[in-house]
């Protein structure tokens, strides 16, 4: 089982935070009967403020959400936990803090075994894949492992960005570090889904539907030893679980 | 004792492989007494056409230079350098396969208690800092730790880039992404030199110089706490070694 809602970003130019995609986050919970939902903050340093800017918005959603962090045992919390959402910041300290407190497996056993809705964006939705290999962020701190909660088998390169054709500088594309990481020898890397920003993905079972806000911008698909290919809103990508 | 000689980058736009900065390379090697180098290709997958590559480089400037992936004692060679170049690339693949290979410490006699002259560019530079918690690339190996070579106690940010005022991308930018990295709680985190393209630093004993082709556009400098500070061609930046 798995109930996925994957943002490649919190915010949209000019929008509030999550504005963009309001309709879809309150649809997602509300329709699996969610109305109170979990909040993971661990990719920010600062809880307390990004508990409290979460709450704003989905309160506006007509949802309540709390920070697992104010939680005194946080596993009976993951255990009790209705829905989750795990927001955006640095993906490595998201993934490392929740090594320390060991409660990827809890998670994993929610969303998995008894399908539990599980909302991702940006560092989130890194998360929620095969691994962190694709993250844009910095190593500012070193998780034990960079294998992630795994409900997809696939990575994804949240706020996918192309080329820029004027510009001057030489430090390597998005293209070109996700081809480097395709070009492990020996190593049969899996697709990696260039989901550019106002893109997200709707996971249910094993069906994904590609969605997006802005035409002709949706995502970009990368398999190794094949041409990259685009992939437009309303594209079924169920085929990337069989791969 | 350090020699060393710190690139940004390896390129300038429409400029050869390491041609913008030939004559700082010549002088770097010749003045030490080195014309036979030793290069360190493991920031990218293919070794041969890596050493092709940057052997054609160094013989325009009149050095031989001759990749270690070919040694068959990695080690002897290490340990009879007369200099090392370590080219850029994918800065985790870099760590992880000296750490695989057991080199760094030899590495690091060499150029800390020989004296033996090296130059990095890109992720050659990262590695030749006190860790790789700030590069650009994607993890897309997973080195034992990210402590790298340590020949300067502060952080490179190299392809140093600043924010685009009408980028509508929402990722973050590089200075938002080194402020992370300052904003772990409890942690002193080093001083970070956001190192523009076409910039360098050299470096003898205690001596850091910034140089740099392109003017105003040499480096950013970011301290924990602090504003971030402007610094010129020719700035000393000796003082980041007494921090």
């Amino acid at each position: 089982m798995r109930k996925l809602l994957l943002l490649s970003t919190s915010v949209l130019q000019n929008g509030k935070y999550l504005e963009y995609a309001s309709d879809v986050i309150k649809s997602f919970f509300t329709e699996n009967g969610v109305s109170k939902i979990v909040f993971i903050p661990y990719a920010a340093h600062d809880h307390d403020a990004y508990e409290r800017k979460v709450k704003d918005a989905f309160s506006e959603f007509g949802l309540e959400l709390n920070s697992i962090h104010k939680s005194g045992n946080q596993l009976s919390t993951i255990k009790e936990a209705q829905g989750f959402f795990v927001g955006g910041g640095n993906t490595f300290l998201l993934l490392k803090t929740l090594y320390d407190l060991n409660l990827l497996e809890a998670i994993r056993d929610r969303v998995v075994q008894d399908g539990v809705p599980y909302m991702g964006a940006s560092a989130g939705t890194n998360l929620a894949t095969v691994n962190i290999c694709t993250t844009n962020d910095m190593p500012i701190v070193h998780p034990t492992s960079l294998d992630a909660l795994g409900f997809l088998p696939f990575n994804i390169n949240p706020h996918y960005l192309d080329p820029d054709p004027n510009s001057k500088h030489m430090g390597e594309t998005r293209e070109t570090r996700i081809s480097e990481y395709h070009g492990i020898p020996n190593v049969c890397s899996p697709p990696v889904l260039g989901l550019r920003e106002g893109s997200w993905l709707q996971v249910k079972d094993d069906q994904i539907l590609l969605k997006g806000c802005i035409p002709n911008q949706c995502a970009r698909l990368f398999i190794r030893g094949q041409i990259p290919k685009e992939h437009e809103v309303n594209s079924d990508l169920s085929f990337l679980l069989k791969m």
